[in-house]
């Protein structure tokens, strides 16, 4: 198997031609819609002045965070753009193209992040607005999913139309190109996530210990000088660095689709995979305008409806599609390749469409399960808080293990499903791909439910801390709230699959690329290139288990250093917000307003500084391994990271959904209700998972696909310099050793950082 | 490489035959001295008769316990025995010692930790009566390490004994009797630990929840029922679960070292690895001996500086038996299989040791520094309490991520070193199981310095129940109580870590079992079996990833039940708990006593019927992925469980002792001391921490190894069925979904037992 090979027969003409401009065309449409629905969003009541004032201090902070962090990026961008352009390619045209389409690539996660915040801080008010009489529940849920159905309309168009145009001007070469596209996406999106998910955490926790624990006045009170940074957070967090993040799944799990494709079936293997996710933007565009809230019916029903009846128009189109497109043997695929296998072509590929997209539908109804308000598993942990805090963590950590075994069981069955549909390993990995292609015909839908979670937080707190909303708006706004956390934590296992299906299919490249490597080479040692590159990714070898223990080390490493980078910024704010209380006189009266905007600026450089040690560590671990121990430890710690983290993201996001629901549970007036002992206990518990659901969680799904990027275009110049003389043995452990210092070097310095909120300090009361 | 033909070439004749004849003698005499050792701490005194009858009641308690502990799992016993004998063997011969070594090892396992049970329920009371005056502290130091002396002695010789003994009996077949022989050890160790890990705990957070927290009377308080089952509790979890563990560690790295030795040196191969240990023997008999506790002097000082001493004269008496046993040169191993070979074997394997047993030394210090009462990561932990409850469970999570890490790269880092020794893969993997030889030389310490924990533990709680202790002895006794946190920690880190060295080196074996049989099966596909072996296994296939994300999914599962069966079984003792303070009248007024034996048989019967699941999933699993998915996602499977479980089981086990020991400081005063806010934030990350240290973590290390060593053993049944006809497709199918039932009916079934401490019940106080 190797895709150089396939390439050559890879031409675009006639209808295949009409086809991708046809995508490209309905890409297109996809952002005019999306410009329709903003325009929707912006044209609802904004709600009374103190509101609007309230939400223009979020939109300010928020987009001067974004503007701060895209400036630091922007260095890290040049940096690994210089450094891309260094790495062996087959030609002139794919370096530049690659190094080009990594810039693309981050420039429109970077532009989807910036217009789903931009987007979110206009709806929240307008929801806030809805929910206080101005239309209703009705009207405050339709803004809400609007807005984000305009984000997700924005996030898949534009990652459809930079795969088409690719697609069409590259052709064979597009896939070796949207590898940087994907890159780029995908090393944007995980900084975005870090970055913002510490944002939002040491905000909302700082905010909680001195507001809620310190003072005994209640979240979102205008007293609180971290208020407006805790709002800010959940628009940088939730919104900036979840829409980013999806585009990346999106972005990535399209490049292993047409790399794949255009080895397993030439032409059509690099058009179908574009054919299946343009399905799902028109069937998101149906569900988007579907979704309409029956007075009565609880919110998460409404959304689910939507969701299942745009993946069921998807399944059925994509069957079309298939059978139309794509032939019925093998033979007729016209590669000298796969000539001989055996089966359907057509048939397979609608299998395994549909496999992606029954994945994403059971994920829907796990997680909802595993994390709804609803539901015994979190009534259960809502109960475990009349024994006290410690009973209701252990609880939450129950829920988060059993939901994640569960979560990537499933994955695992999709993954060996669609592997299963053909004996050829090509076909195999391109089925697993195709899955992937299914998930993303939800794509759409799924980031419209997500945004709703951060506009309807958001829209509970223009409304506490503008105290203009009514006791019936309040109640709206919180059942939406908890509507959000759940569709948050769904959002959440999506991505994570998307993740598990993508690195799997890549892996297939990777060997590819080593084995192609080699052959290049002209290893000298007798061996078949293929018998070698099997050899030394033998999961029974040592040094493969080494490398998946180090997978497995850099999880957990930069979960536990993205939980303590949150405790760390959330002790300055503690700081600030206690030094404001005893240096302003006035506030706790209500007679003078607190300073908002320095907890922001606080925050902003913080959590800027924090995203580093995580982000050097995803990017520089792999070439550490790869060109420290060679392609085959770097393959088993591909697969560690994967293995390790699929479990790790998803028992995060749900023991951390669990809590915070929990917390919803007994603030409904359950087991004793607000302020009873019960409801400190939710408390602590949905502080601890602040930072697992938020943060460390979100961020492993950007980290696995940011590491299988950076090994498989590293993995050429790994195996030239194994290869080499003993020069270039030198070159490459001086390579190893340099990321080793680095990586180091950020751990340490990020250590050094005492943690302030451990510091000994004054208290703001006695 | 192939161990069957390497046998043919091992005898044990003329001075080797003397050397193994030496090592059984050493093994006789190492348990002569236990029990000499146990004759001194039986010797002396036994303090107050009522500090003796509350010791008699932990007695019987604990006897009553395993008693029916062992009924339960003799019938585990008979099922595996003939299950094993059903299994293909090469020989009868083979096959019935297979057989009876697992009842060998499975009845040493057993003996070992009932002997350690046993010593340790007489020692807490010699303990609490030296620390009161009869010796004082150095006494009381003495009488806890020579307790774990004899238990380490008792351990290491019985071991050493066994292996000697089939060595001399089988010589050549010996490796593959001695799986039998370890997979007894392991599988009856790991039902201990987590029967004993989900009693102890049980009884430990049912006695807090409602004697600290309900009621607010001190731990340890004669007037709550379940106090006697808490210190029942620390003897079968922490004295008999450990033995038993630390046990089946050094039968199943001895396996490990042996099948590969012979594979690998031949005859030499088949001795060296029991002289290692031997000499480790050697130096726990002085270690224990030189163990002096000098006043002033904190108690972890004194413990180290006898680790570290024995250590270093196993280091040098190893490198003086490497030289003269073993040849400077492979031809001179006089074995054709690796007379090429380039390389010193002597100074190879000396190297090899020196890398246990240094991995050992660097273990103890990591964890010291990790979960120290005196170093910065518990101190930052216990600081958290200012902020609440919350920062506590945070700051104890990331010491777990973080320390997990840290020792999971020295694991990894001593794994590679070892490996790099050599370029021929059996040397390298005998190198891997010689590093766990040297590990081993550490383990009779070892054992005396967990054994440490309980006793100091329990002596604490006979103290305080007696009500008859001095302010000075009640201190001395806390004091040890926390470097019993700390050793019990570290022996969790160097379990793993020899099942981190076992299990790479069985891979090899694993690997070789597939080969073999697949030659012996004569498949016809027409591929040589080597490349197709490395084929099956290539980490980059879909199979093997899906095999390895099953792993992981196991570890998490496994995990979470043994969380949640201590929750259910802790609810139960709660509400006995209530029940008598409500009806039996004059508990609290102390005018009449509780019915501790009631509580006692609750705890008993619940861990007995809450153990069933975590162990049918431990041994089943493996069966239902390897007969389902075949060899390849087996040993992705395999390579799963050790990457993400190594992390797992040192994240649980370090995070637990750093929260334990957190909660000792801030009782020493710190922070507010008892009673203060910060208190109550320690003893809830305690509480959460219980079960992580105590039940999940410490189980996950036997649990490896009997899943590698299940996986060695079905291996061959699998080839033979993969590469026949449609009919034994069918029995392949039929056995995996058989194991599959069985664990989702275990599952079914535990998950059915409504937790008990979530149920509506009546509060004992209004």
């Amino acid at each position: 198997m190797s895709t150089s090979a396939a390439a050559a027969e890879v031409v675009i003409t006639g209808s295949d031609q009409v086809i991708v401009i046809g995508v490209a065309v309905v890409a297109l449409i996809a952002l005019v819609i999306a410009f329709v629905l903003r325009a929707g969003v912006l044209a609802a009541g904004t709600g009374t002045p103190k509101m609007q004032e309230i939400s223009a201090a979020v939109q300010e902070g928020a987009a001067a965070y974004l503007a701060r962090q895209f400036r630091t990026l922007g260095i890290f961008v040049v940096i690994v753009f210089v450094l891309l352009f260094a790495l062996p390619a087959t030609t002139t045209g794919e370096r530049i193209g690659r190094s080009i389409a990594f810039l693309f690539g981050a420039a429109f996660s970077a532009s989807i992040g910036y217009f789903g915040m931009w987007l979110a801080t206009r709806a929240n008010v307008r929801v806030a607005a809805a929910a206080n009489g101005d239309g209703g529940r009705e009207k405050a849920m339709q803004i809400g999913f609007r807005t984000g159905g305009a984000v997700g309309l924005a996030t898949t168009g534009l990652g459809l139309l930079g795969a088409s145009i690719v697609v069409l001007v590259y052709v064979g070469d597009a896939p070796k190109v949207l590898e940087g596209f994907g890159f780029g996406a995908a090393m944007l999106a995980m900084f975005m996530r870090v970055g913002g998910g510490i944002f939002t955490k040491a905000a909302d926790v700082g905010a909680d210990l001195v507001g809620k624990v310190e003072q005994g006045i209640p979240e979102d009170d205008p007293r609180n000088a971290a208020t407006i940074a805790d709002n800010v957070g959940d628009n940088v967090g939730d919104c900036a660095g979840m829409a980013a993040d999806l585009f990346e799944s999106y972005a990535v799990t399209l490049v292993a689709s047409l790399i794949l494709g255009s080895a397993a079936f030439g032409t059509k293997g690099l058009v179908f995979p574009l054919i299946i996710p343009t399905i799902g933007v028109i069937t998101a565009i149906i569900g988007i305008y579907i979704t309409k809230a029956k007075p009565g019916e609880p919110g998460l029903v409404t959304i689910n409806r939507s969701f299942y009846i745009s993946a069921a128009i998807s399944a059925g189109l994509s069957a079309v599609a298939s059978f139309v497109y794509l032939p019925t043997n093998f033979a007729d695929l016209g590669i000298d390749s796969v000539r001989d296998v055996s089966g359907n072509p057509a048939l397979m590929a609608i299998i395994s469409v549909l496999i992606g997209i029954v994945l994403a539908a059971v994920i829907l109804w796990l997680t909802g399960y595993f994390t709804g308000t609803e539901t015994k598993p979190t009534k259960d942990v809502a109960k475990a808080s009349l024994t006290g805090a410690a009973t209701v963590v252990l609880g939450g950590i129950s829920v988060g293990f059993e939901s994640a075994v569960y979560t990537a069981l499933v994955i695992a069955g999709a993954v060996y499903g669609a592997f299963l549909l053909s004996t050829t390993l090509i076909v195999a990995l391109f089925m697993i791909a195709l899955a992937g292609c299914g998930l993303l015909t939800t794509v759409g839908v799924i980031v419209a439910m997500d945004t709703f979670g951060p506009v309807s937080d958001n829209a509970q707190g223009v409304a506490e801390m503008s105290g203009e909303v009514s006791e019936e708006g309040a109640k709206i706004l919180t059942e939406l709230d908890a509507v959000g956390n759940t569709t948050k934590a769904i959002t959440k296992g999506i991505a994570i699959a998307t993740a598990v299906l993508a690195a799997t299919a890549l892996f297939g490249s990777y060997s590819d690329a080593i084995t192609g490597a080699l052959i290049s080479a002209g290893d000298a040692a007798g061996l078949a290139a293929g018998s070698l590159s099997s050899f030394v990714t033998s999961v029974v070898s040592p040094g493969t288990l080494v490398g998946m223990l180090l997978g497995a080390c850099v999880v957990f490493l930069f979960s536990g250093l993205a939980i303590n980078a949150v405790s760390r910024a959330a002790g300055a704010v503690v700081y600030e917000v206690r030094r404001q209380f005893r240096e302003i006189p006035g506030i706790m009266e209500g007679t003078n307003k607190p300073e908002y905007g320095k907890v922001v600026d606080i925050v902003t450089r913080d959590s800027l500084r924090e995203l580093a040690t995580p982000g050097l560590l995803a990017v520089f671990a792999p070439i550490a391994v790869g060109f420290g121990l060679g392609v085959g430890p770097l393959a088993g710690y591909l697969a560690g990271t994967i293995a390790t983290g699929t479990l790790m993201a998803v028992f995060l996001a749900n023991s951390g959904g669990a809590w915070d629901n929990a917390k919803k549970i007994v603030e409904d007036g359950t087991h004793g209700g607000k302020g009873s002992p019960a409801h400190e206990a939710t408390v602590i518990g949905d502080t601890v998972g602040d930072p697992f659901k938020d943060t460390a969680g979100p961020a492993i799904n950007p980290l696995l696909k940011v590491m299988n990027l950076v090994a498989l275009l590293i993995a050429p110049a790994i195996v030239a310099l194994s290869v080499g003389d003993s020069a270039s043995a030198g070159i490459r452990y001086g390579i190893s050793a340099l990321a080793v210092v680095i990586i180091v070097t950020a751990v340490v310095v990020s250590k050094r950082r005492e943690s302030s909120l451990h510091a000994d300090q004054p208290q703001a009361t006695a």
